[in-house]
C-alpha cells in the first residue's frame, strides 16, 4: 500500500486505511435496485457498482437465515439482498472504519436487521470467530497483494488491491459457513485459477457463473459459488450476457433484459442448473 | 484397473493393457472430417468420438512444425490434424501396444510423416526424453486413477480411467514443449480444477474454452490451452455450442454450423480472442 495518505487516512503509511468518519460534502447518494436502495458513498473513494448487485442477486438466501459478508464496504451487497429477501439477520466485515461506518448508516436507514464489524477478515473478534453462517458473500479486492493499481485514495487502493490473499477470503468464508451452507464470490475472470483452488479445498459443490459484457466474448468476472460439505461435482454454467449488441453505445448502459431485471427490480440472478 | 482382461490383454492384472494387435474382424473403418480421414478402431474398445476431432481443430499447428500428442490412442486427433495442416512433423505415444500398432497403421494409410512410441507418458524413452515441440496435445482419460467405470473391456478402461493423474499429463506436456509452444488438452468440465491447476502450474497465458451441449447449458467438455513461458492472464472464452435447439431430436446429430464445418468439413476451431 504506496498511497500517500489523504485527509482522514490512518497517519500511517503501512496501515493506509480510512479512519476518520466522511464527512456528508464527501459522500454521494446513489440509488440501487431501481431506488429501492440508497447508498451513501465517498465521491473520491471506493464506489459501488454493478458487481456488488449482481453477487447479492446469486445468493440464494431464505428469509430467517444469516448472511455474513466480508469486506462489505459501504453495505451496498447486504443492502441489496436485504432488500430481496425479508427477515435476514444480516452481518458485515470491513477493515477500513470509515467504511464500516458508512455500512451502519446505510443498513440502518433501511431498517435492516444488520451489524458491521469493523475488523480485518483473518482477525475476526471473538463473537464472530463462534458464529456461523448459512450463506457468506464476499466481492474480494480485484488485485492482488503488492498489486499497486495507482489510485491516489488510500481507502479506494485497500478496497481495490487487498493485502489478503484470495485464498485466505475463502478459507475465512468456509470456516464461518455452518454445515450445507453456502459461499459466494464476484472477482475477475483472470484469477479464476486461484479462485477455483482456494474454493475446492475449502468447500464442495463448486459453480462458476461466468459474466460476460456482450454475448460470444470472454468472461470479464466470475461469480463463484462453493457448498460446505458439498459432495457435487465441479459445474462451468453458461456466461450471463451483461449488454446487448456488440459495442457499447455511447453512455447507454443497454443491459440485457436478464441484467436490467435484477439491476432495476431487484430479481434474483440464480446459478443454472441445466 | 480391475477388469478382468480378455482375449488379447496383457495377462497380468495389474498391467491390463491390450497388447495382442487387433484381428481385422475386431475393427471398424470409420470416417471423419467427411471421409477425409478414415480410423480403424476396435468396435469393442475405447472408441473415438467428436472429442479428439474437435481437440485436434484447436490446435493452431503451422505447416512445418512439430507436434506431440500424448496419449494418441489408435490416432485420429493426429490424423485430423495432419488432414488440416500439411507438412506437420508428428509423433504419438500411447502405452497400448495394441493401439500404438492401430494408429501407424492409420497415419501411415493417409502419408501422414509420424512416428507412434508404445510408452507410458510418464516414462518416455531417451530420444522423446531430449526432444521438443511446438505443439502437444492430449485428451487424458475422463475418469482419473481409481475410478471404477465399469468397462468390461480392459483396452477401454484404461483409456477412460487413467493410473495417471491429469497434473502428470500437463507436467510432462510441458516439458516437452519448445520455449512459446502451445499445450492444448481436452477433458471433462467437471476435472477443470484439477486441469487449471496443473496448468497454471506449468505454462502461462492459460485459456479455457468451455464445450456445451446446447446453448444455455453448462459446459460438458472444456479445451484448455496453455503456452510456455506465456505471461499473459488467464482467459475464459465465450463457449462453443455443439448443438442446435433445445434437445436432441432422435439420432440426428444437429451440429451448430461452426461444429458441423469443424467435424464434416474440416474447419479449424481458434480459441476466440475477443
Amino acid at each position: 500500500m504506496n498511497s500517500r495518505p489523504r485527509a482522514g487516512s490512518c497517519a500511517n503509511t503501512e496501515c493506509g486505511l480510512r479512519i476518520e468518519p466522511f464527512v456528508e460534502a464527501e459522500l454521494t447518494c446513489d440509488a440501487f435496485l431501481g431506488g429501492k436502495v440508497t447508498i451513501r458513498q465517498p465521491r473520491d473513494g471506493y464506489r459501488a457498482g454493478v458487481d456488488p448487485v449482481l453477487l447479492a442477486a446469486s445468493v440464494m438466501a431464505r428469509p430467517g437465515q444469516c448472511v455474513l459478508e466480508l469486506g462489505c464496504g459501504a453495505g451496498p451487497a447486504l443492502s441489496c439482498l436485504a432488500a430481496r429477501v425479508p427477515g435476514l439477520s444480516l452481518t458485515g466485515v470491513e477493515i477500513q472504519p470509515a467504511y464500516a461506518d458508512l455500512a451502519r448508516r446505510n443498513l440502518a436507514d433501511h431498517g435492516f436487521d444488520a451489524q458491521v464489524v469493523c475488523a480485518d477478515i483473518v482477525d475476526l473478534p471473538d463473537p464472530l470467530r463462534s458464529a456461523t453462517f448459512d450463506h457468506v458473500l464476499a466481492n474480494p479486492p480485484y488485485f492482488g497483494p503488492g498489486s499497486r493499481i495507482g489510485s491516489e485514495d488510500a481507502g479506494r487502493e485497500i478496497a481495490r488491491a487487498g493485502r489478503t490473499p484470495l485464498s485466505d477470503w475463502i478459507a475465512v468464508a468456509a470456516r464461518r459457513l455452518a454445515p450445507g451452507g453456502f459461499a459466494t464470490v464476484i472477482q475477475r475472470a483472470e484469477r479464476l485459477p486461484d479462485l477455483l483452488a482456494a474454493m475446492t479445498t475449502h468447500l464442495g459443490s463448486v459453480e462458476c457463473l461466468p459474466l460476460v459484457p456482450r454475448a460470444h466474448r470472454a468472461a470479464r468476472l466470475v461469480l463463484l459459488r462453493g457448498r460446505k460439505g458439498g459432495k457435487a461435482a465441479f459445474r462451468l454454467c453458461a456466461p450471463v450476457v451483461l449488454h446487448r449488441g456488440n459495442a457499447h453505445p455511447g453512455d447507454a448502459d443497454h443491459y440485457t433484459p436478464q441484467v436490467s431485471a435484477i439491476l432495476r427490480d431487484g430479481a434474483a440472478l440464480p446459478f443454472p442448473t441445466a
